[in-house]
């Protein structure tokens, strides 16, 4: 690191994305190209004003049947790109709805590789228009080197034993739970679902190495000192692609809490045959000690179990015995609720 | 980490510098500012062919003095810019020498932020000479993904309890030792100062974080069984704002070996006075835990100590504490030389 030759990065907030949204679901055949799309109708029932589809579209959400005209009219601002192309691309023919969303007065929400502005028909209608174009895929904005500063507030991040386990499920209804609590907090996105979920966020895997803790910091700011921040987490640190993203994500959030998210299921790291899944004993104390470079105080109260497929009688089982090898509260958020790690957190001083 | 939506990058070898040097040191007026000329003299003497100075330049390598034309006789293909710049910016009064470097056939190497081909007069003059621009702080290729796969070869890393303590010393040092004793080594280089010296490498602070794994196990492929990879260290798991870095290199690396630098006269992270230095028992636990997630076999071989300003019997002193505390061999390898390192690796099967 040549501290001494690093320009001091320029920082800028991202842009606000607008809600509510009018869901795009182009001309996808199945639902697993759709998971965006279902996310944000789960979790925005109340910012999400209908779905707009292509002839041949398959999948449905059973929202309202709007075009993007009637939509505006219902108050809609953002067309959101809610499922995924083969390869990442936006195809050719979903360019004419997308612009006719931009005349509409829409602006577009792409989690796609490709960037909206490089199709320059869409770039010119956006120009034409006014309207914004958010590639949530992305973080082009310069973020600052971190500082390791203890910013004021608490903050909760979501860990995992591996990815796709159910990190930003589990900070999203701990979130949710804590505000019907009574207690204030915020989510906070690091993925691009996240980001279209929450309105804004930083897809923290796009970052440059260097600036990912400094991206990190900066996406949970000073706040009151009761304050929950409950941050999306992502990758595993002990996963052989993307722990390091993890361990920057870790160090800039300087969690007071830590939730492990596990799955009960798995023997290896999902596409990594060779790697294990660790303990969950290992996984606790691998990730208390990266966190307790920046927060001291930092350690796991929970254990979200994503127990998809087992019975209920097995999912009990499973949650009984992630208790007796840590001595944590462990459950499965979407089976059981999460109300006892709001109960943890309230027992974080 | 969405992986289903993630394109395969497409992966392309950086082209590799050429060599011999011609160092330009421009108008600098202090050592201070000419810490990559002096690293690329004393580790490269037989391709280096001299220094070229603006007329108030006041830093001397006691090279032969060359005009590029001059270089271009002596066998020099490259010009390396040896010295930083207040704001990693490029001078304008430097642009003059730099297009003439290029008209008498040189390459330009530049570890400045400005990249070379944003000036237009230079991009336009390496254009008609065909000449190359080497940024080598900026890693625009595009890397893979980790793939955790094990490589064959052996591998050693430096690894620091800070930043800027001795890690690319000290794999020079080692890598040169290893093979003065005839065992087969290549340094294989991660940031700026390093890739200058090897010709090649990734800055790896510069790659985006969900790659930096995937661009350091593509620095060492696949080798012959007893050849040694001595991989070039950067930043440190203790430190609060590189060490996603850190990690990402560790696990891409898969060592086999690593060896710790420390400084001990350091009490806190450079520039960050609330973060502690680890001791070096932490230092090896977390270092040796986190490499054993790519490679079980990783361990720690040898403690680098930098004692820069003690005395002879201090450096002593503090050698002989850092190998009761961890029963390693330790030394600093500028004052006591590395072989006790190339001992520790002979034993490493």
């Amino acid at each position: 690191m040549s501290i001494a030759l690093r320009l001091p990065a320029e920082v800028s907030a991202a842009p606000s994305i607008r809600k509510p949204y009018l869901i795009f679901l182009a001309d996808v055949q199945s639902r697993s190209f759709a998971k965006t799309a279902f996310g944000v109708r789960d979790w925005l029932p109340d910012e999400t004003v209908g779905q707009w589809r292509m002839p041949t579209c398959a999948v449905d959400l059973d929202l309202p049947e709007l075009s993007p005209a009637a939509a505006v009219a219902a108050g809609a601002r953002s067309l959101l790109i809610g499922v995924a192309a083969p390869g990442g691309q936006i195809p050719a023919a979903w360019a004419p709805y997308l612009i006719e969303a931009l005349h509409a007065g829409l602006d577009l929400v792409n989690g796609l590789h490709t960037r909206l502005s490089s199709v320059t028909e869409i770039a010119a209608a956006a120009r034409a228009e006014g309207r914004a174009l958010h590639d949530v895929r992305h973080a082009d904005r310069p973020f600052p080197i971190g500082t390791g500063r203890k910013r004021s507030g608490k903050r909760a991040l979501t860990v995992g034993t591996d990815c796709a386990l159910g990190k930003k499920y589990t900070a999203l209804a701990l979130t949710r739970a804590l505000k019907a609590a009574g207690i204030d907090a915020t989510f906070r996105a690091t993925g691009q679902t996240g980001i279209m979920i929450a309105g804004e966020g930083v897809a923290i895997d796009a970052v440059v190495s260097d600036f990912v803790a400094g991206a990190a910091e900066s996406l949970s700011p000073d706040a009151a000192p009761d304050h929950w921040d409950i941050i999306e987490g992502q990758g595993a640190l002990h996963h052989p692609a993307y722990a390091g993203v993890t361990l920057g994500l870790i160090h800039g959030s300087q969690p007071d809490a830590l939730v492990l998210c596990h799955d009960p299921k798995r023997t290896h790291i999902d596409m990594y045959p060779w790697a294990p899944i660790p303990t969950l004993r290992d996984a606790i104390s691998m990730n208390e000690a990266c966190a307790r470079v920046t927060n001291p105080k930092a350690r796991v109260i929970a254990i979200a179990l994503n127990t998809f497929g087992l019975s209920d009688a097995d999912a009990q089982t499973a949650a009984a015995r992630a208790t007796e090898e840590t001595g944590l509260p462990a459950f499965d958020p979407i089976r059981f609720g999460i109300e006892r790690a709001v109960q943890a957190l309230r027992a974080v001083s």
